[in-house]
């Protein structure tokens, strides 16, 4: 049997060890013991930080003794005088002080982990996930955690302060048959029949609306049953809220706000307001990014007009053909990309979709791929349009503008870390307003719903909700920072002439109407105050606030890619009698793994 | 279509009305209309309250008219001066002012709806429930989602300034097979495969103590598959939490001093410290309940001694079968318990397995049912022995002693009630200690655990591990309010051998140890210190707060007893897709509803 703690109540975290004098009763696991023969150093490790405790030849050879056995990750109990160290350690908070143990206990022994407990780390992701409760001793993963702690709490802090209530909704739903595949729950009550996860709890915060809850927010759970990309997580978190007798602007107040309160307080980080604001259209035109990062420039030129008299057939078909050409400037591109870095690109910009890059590489000389076409002064005209130097780099793409703006945004982006001009200290946040309403359905050949089905449009496009449906454009808008989309919000209509036509606009029938959408179309018919709302990611936020490169590190038991919890071992068989009972049975071959 | 609020900006919340001078911009829902010809009042309502919109002679003519063509439950926006009332109203917050409205917008129509939006009322819950986000209108349920708000509120607080983390554990987590019957949600990635819902997070809240992150809150989100009572729901909110480095004294002390917070902040009730303690054997001596409400007396007193020479049959059987007699008094029971009455309590006892009850009733003159039997003295000695007056009613159980407390336990309750002695506006917390450690299984007749299998025994209880389960207790403990079990809490095995003589007391195989706690029992090789924690049902010490009668009135979409939402009629039947996509199918006959 390991000892007891009887008799210790712990005075002090690790980390606040700072001062000599006086006794402390600290706990923790060990990090490192250095065992020098007649003095045992061993570094005590917990949440806040690291203290040293000593034992040497004034130590009760008991307590030395029992030191001298401790391994790595052991857990203790130690009481003792806070003393001034002999050789300090000014890298450590507790690095001027270490603890001469008067009373040890080891309250745990440890097995030999399979990987070292420390900072940095390049054992295989697979191993830690499987191993993940020794993963998260890092502190590293630990500060994350912390950090992702904080963050919940100053946005709870900062949303009930401006009079919103946090009201829960149900985890357990009806299967709604829109957006991502619902994970579904089959009910043992009434076999043969469903539960969903929430996708997110839409659907009842504007119903919290219609029953004038005023502001509602929630930490809510969201599932999505998709195939995972490497930033996605099955089950993520969701500041999911909602606001009545307001339009989109107060809405967007009132986020900022969130914003400045959350990076002041978990980051020290000052973000001026009001964060700026581009319209979708704007955005594709001058970035080729519905979430542009702006922290850096390269932004996208319109150059149809210098190019106009060229007489180069890949430009002027593109024009012809009712696109454009377009450039961005890689300021001081020309060192990085050789003619074998460029190939690259261009072979890039061909996977997007383009048919290819122009350039012109202006190391000592300009150097242009089409040379050939060009006339006096062409190439200056060109070059001052971009407002090219010695020593930039201009690509340009010709196509139809969508495929332009794409493809140029995608290489604006590849330029831009290549040349390391993307500062990872800066939080550059963007409203993206005046989204589109709908999406070309280019297979079916119709449109959809850009965004929810009860998105409100911009009120001057509803003239063309009929008649041109490219150009009509959402009271919806999207919330950036630094080329991740955060956020998304709209305003909801509440007009039920207004959802009738909007319905129909997306061709659908009364039927589908009601079984897509029934008790919520008929919530709407009892009044409902003017209402919007926004989901922020609250998993995404909290990964860029700890420079994280996945949400696994922000999260405490993260699944992988086949959504899947490598230390669980889950999802996993159940005995058929818990099948049974639900009356369902398993058709597919289970798989072997 | 509707009216726009552009221009207008809501300046108050209706309740918040209250002084006459200066504009005002209210936006709420229309809670009533009186219309006397010249003169319209509307009385408009937010979550806040509600305030009194007046139109007169002097009123823009079109606004006028605007307010007589609004109906209840319209969607207003309205401008107005605040004047003082003429007939002030003293029940209301705002009953000394109303607005003279200068703009009026409509911003909704509302048809009628199926019950009327009041207080009170007697519509059918499941109509109320259909209609939910209509009934979420009335200001009771109103209050009481908000005071939940305000518990979860407080809850965060409080744990947060004790350094408690909050840790999102994973909702799709690994199948276990104990305890009740987990949901599960099948995997389309691994088919064949499923997650379950967590029922609570216990084993993730266990490996965070593994991994150093000390003290542990969530408030989490758990489910249980079982047929409901009237007071369960698949779906309920637990404030979980786990301590690191601490004894049961350590838990309990922390989460008096949130008790304490939390009735002071959200009910202005002071709970004194600390909170009284007994052990499950007093309790169950004392009250017959291991949950006992202790706002009332009419405790239970063992009178074998007192009866010991009564030559009744009962009462000597008992006693020689190893049994006891037992007795409360009903204090001023008599005039309440006719003799009819008093055979219905028989008749109850009866049902819980007690053989009968005996009684003394005393009104004017001891009546008593076993009255034959006695001799000189006998009386008087029983009445003696129990504090039995005139006006009393004594009721005797002689059987089994757990069959005698449980029976009593149980009556006690019913007079309790009965005699209207227990006071509405008293919180008598209490804590149960020393729980037992083993539950007989008749059927299967073996000791099975009564608690999750990692709770730790009382260290003077390790003795009688193989020898004498029965006498094992554990280092276990409950949370009472006023008869209702709150929370349960437990400190956990971290030792290596000491869990392995568990499970074999348990008659556990190392085959079913690590199929059923495999990667738990992994993780505590690495070390642990010792740990403990509890969980406390947040919807339960909400409904108390509320003063309701059911979860249902503290949770905004609750389902009902058959685990169905009668609002969005779920769970629903789904697509024969979406099942093929996770390789299962239906086997069972759908049911006609």
């Amino acid at each position: 049997m390991a000892d007891s703690m009887k008799g210790l109540k712990r005075t002090h975290y690790c980390g606040e060890v700072t001062e000599a004098g006086g006794e402390a009763v600290v706990g923790g696991f060990v990090d490192r013991i250095r065992n020098k023969g007649g003095v045992i150093f061993i570094v005590l490790r917990d949440r806040t930080g690291v203290v040293q405790l000593l034992f040497n030849e004034t130590t009760d050879p008991a307590i030395f003794e029992k030191a001298a056995s401790c391994r790595s990750e052991y857990v203790l109990m130690a009481k003792g005088e806070v003393r001034e160290r002999e050789s300090k350690n000014d890298k450590l908070k507790t690095g001027n002080v270490e603890i001469f143990v008067t009373d040890l206990r080891i309250l745990a022994k440890a097995q030999t982990p399979p990987f070292e407990i420390t900072n940095e780390t390049n054992v295989k992701e697979e191993l830690r996930l499987k191993y993940r409760y020794l993963d998260l001793r890092r502190a590293p993963l630990q500060e994350n955690i912390i950090k992702r702690h904080q963050l919940a709490k100053v946005t709870r802090e900062y949303f009930y302060e401006n009079g919103f209530l946090e009201i829960e909704t149900p985890m357990m739903m009806k299967s709604t048959p829109e957006g991502a595949r619902d994970y579904l729950i089959p009910s043992r009550v009434h076999p043969g029949k469903f539960y969903a996860l929430p996708q997110s709890p839409q659907i009842y915060k504007q119903l919290l609306m219609v029953s004038g809850y005023d502001r509602y927010i929630q930490l809510a759970r969201c599932f999505r049953d998709e195939d995972l990309r490497a930033d996605r997580q099955p089950e993520f978190t969701q500041i999911d809220l909602e606001m009545s007798f307001v339009d989109a602007e107060d809405i967007q107040e009132c986020v900022e706000g969130f914003v400045k309160r959350a990076f002041k307080e978990v980051m020290n980080v000052d973000i001026p307001l009001p964060l700026p604001r581009l319209t979708f259209a704007d955005a594709m035109n001058r970035y080729g990014s519905d979430k542009p990062d702006t922290r850096f420039g390269f932004e996208i030129q319109d150059i149809t007009d210098a190019v106009k008299d060229i007489d180069f057939v890949v430009f002027r078909s593109a024009v012809e053909d009712g696109g454009s050409v377009r450039a961005i400037n890689v300021k001081n591109g020309a060192a990085a990309y050789t003619r074998k870095e460029i190939d690259k690109l261009v072979e890039h910009a061909k996977g997007i979709g383009a048919k290819g890059l122009a350039y012109i590489r202006w190391a000592d000389e300009p150097n242009c791929s089409f040379k050939k076409f060009l006339k006096d002064g062409d190439l200056e005209k060109i070059c001052s349009a971009v407002g090219a130097e010695q020593g930039d780099l201009v690509l340009i793409c010709a196509d139809k503008t969508k495929t332009v703006l794409t493809t140029l945004g995608a290489i604006r982006l590849i330029c831009g870390k290549r040349l390391e001009v993307i500062p990872d200290d800066q939080y550059n946040f963007l409203w993206i307003t005046e989204m589109p309403f709908f999406e070309r359905d280019e297979e079916n050949d119709t449109w959809v719903a850009a965004h929810h089905p009860f998105t409100m449009p911009m009120e001057e496009c509803l003239e063309y909700l009929d008649t041109d449906p490219a150009n009509v454009r959402a009271k919806a808008w999207d919330l950036v920072l630094n080329g991740t989309e955060l956020s998304s919000g709209s305003m909801r209509i509440t007009d039920f002439e207004l959802q009738q036509k909007m319905f129909e606009a997306l061709g659908m029938t009364d039927e589908e109407i009601q079984a897509k959408f029934g008790f919520l179309v008929d919530a709407y018919r009892y009044g409902a105050p003017p209402h919007g709302g926004m989901g922020i990611g609250l998993d995404r936020l909290a990964m860029i606030m700890c420079k994280a490169e996945s949400l696994r590190d922000v999260t405490a038991f993260p699944k992988v890619q086949n959504a899947s919890e490598l230390m669980s071992e889950c999802p996993s068989a159940v005995d058929a009698d818990s099948l049974d009972v639900l009356g369902i049975s398993v058709t597919a071959k289970e798989e072997d793994e």
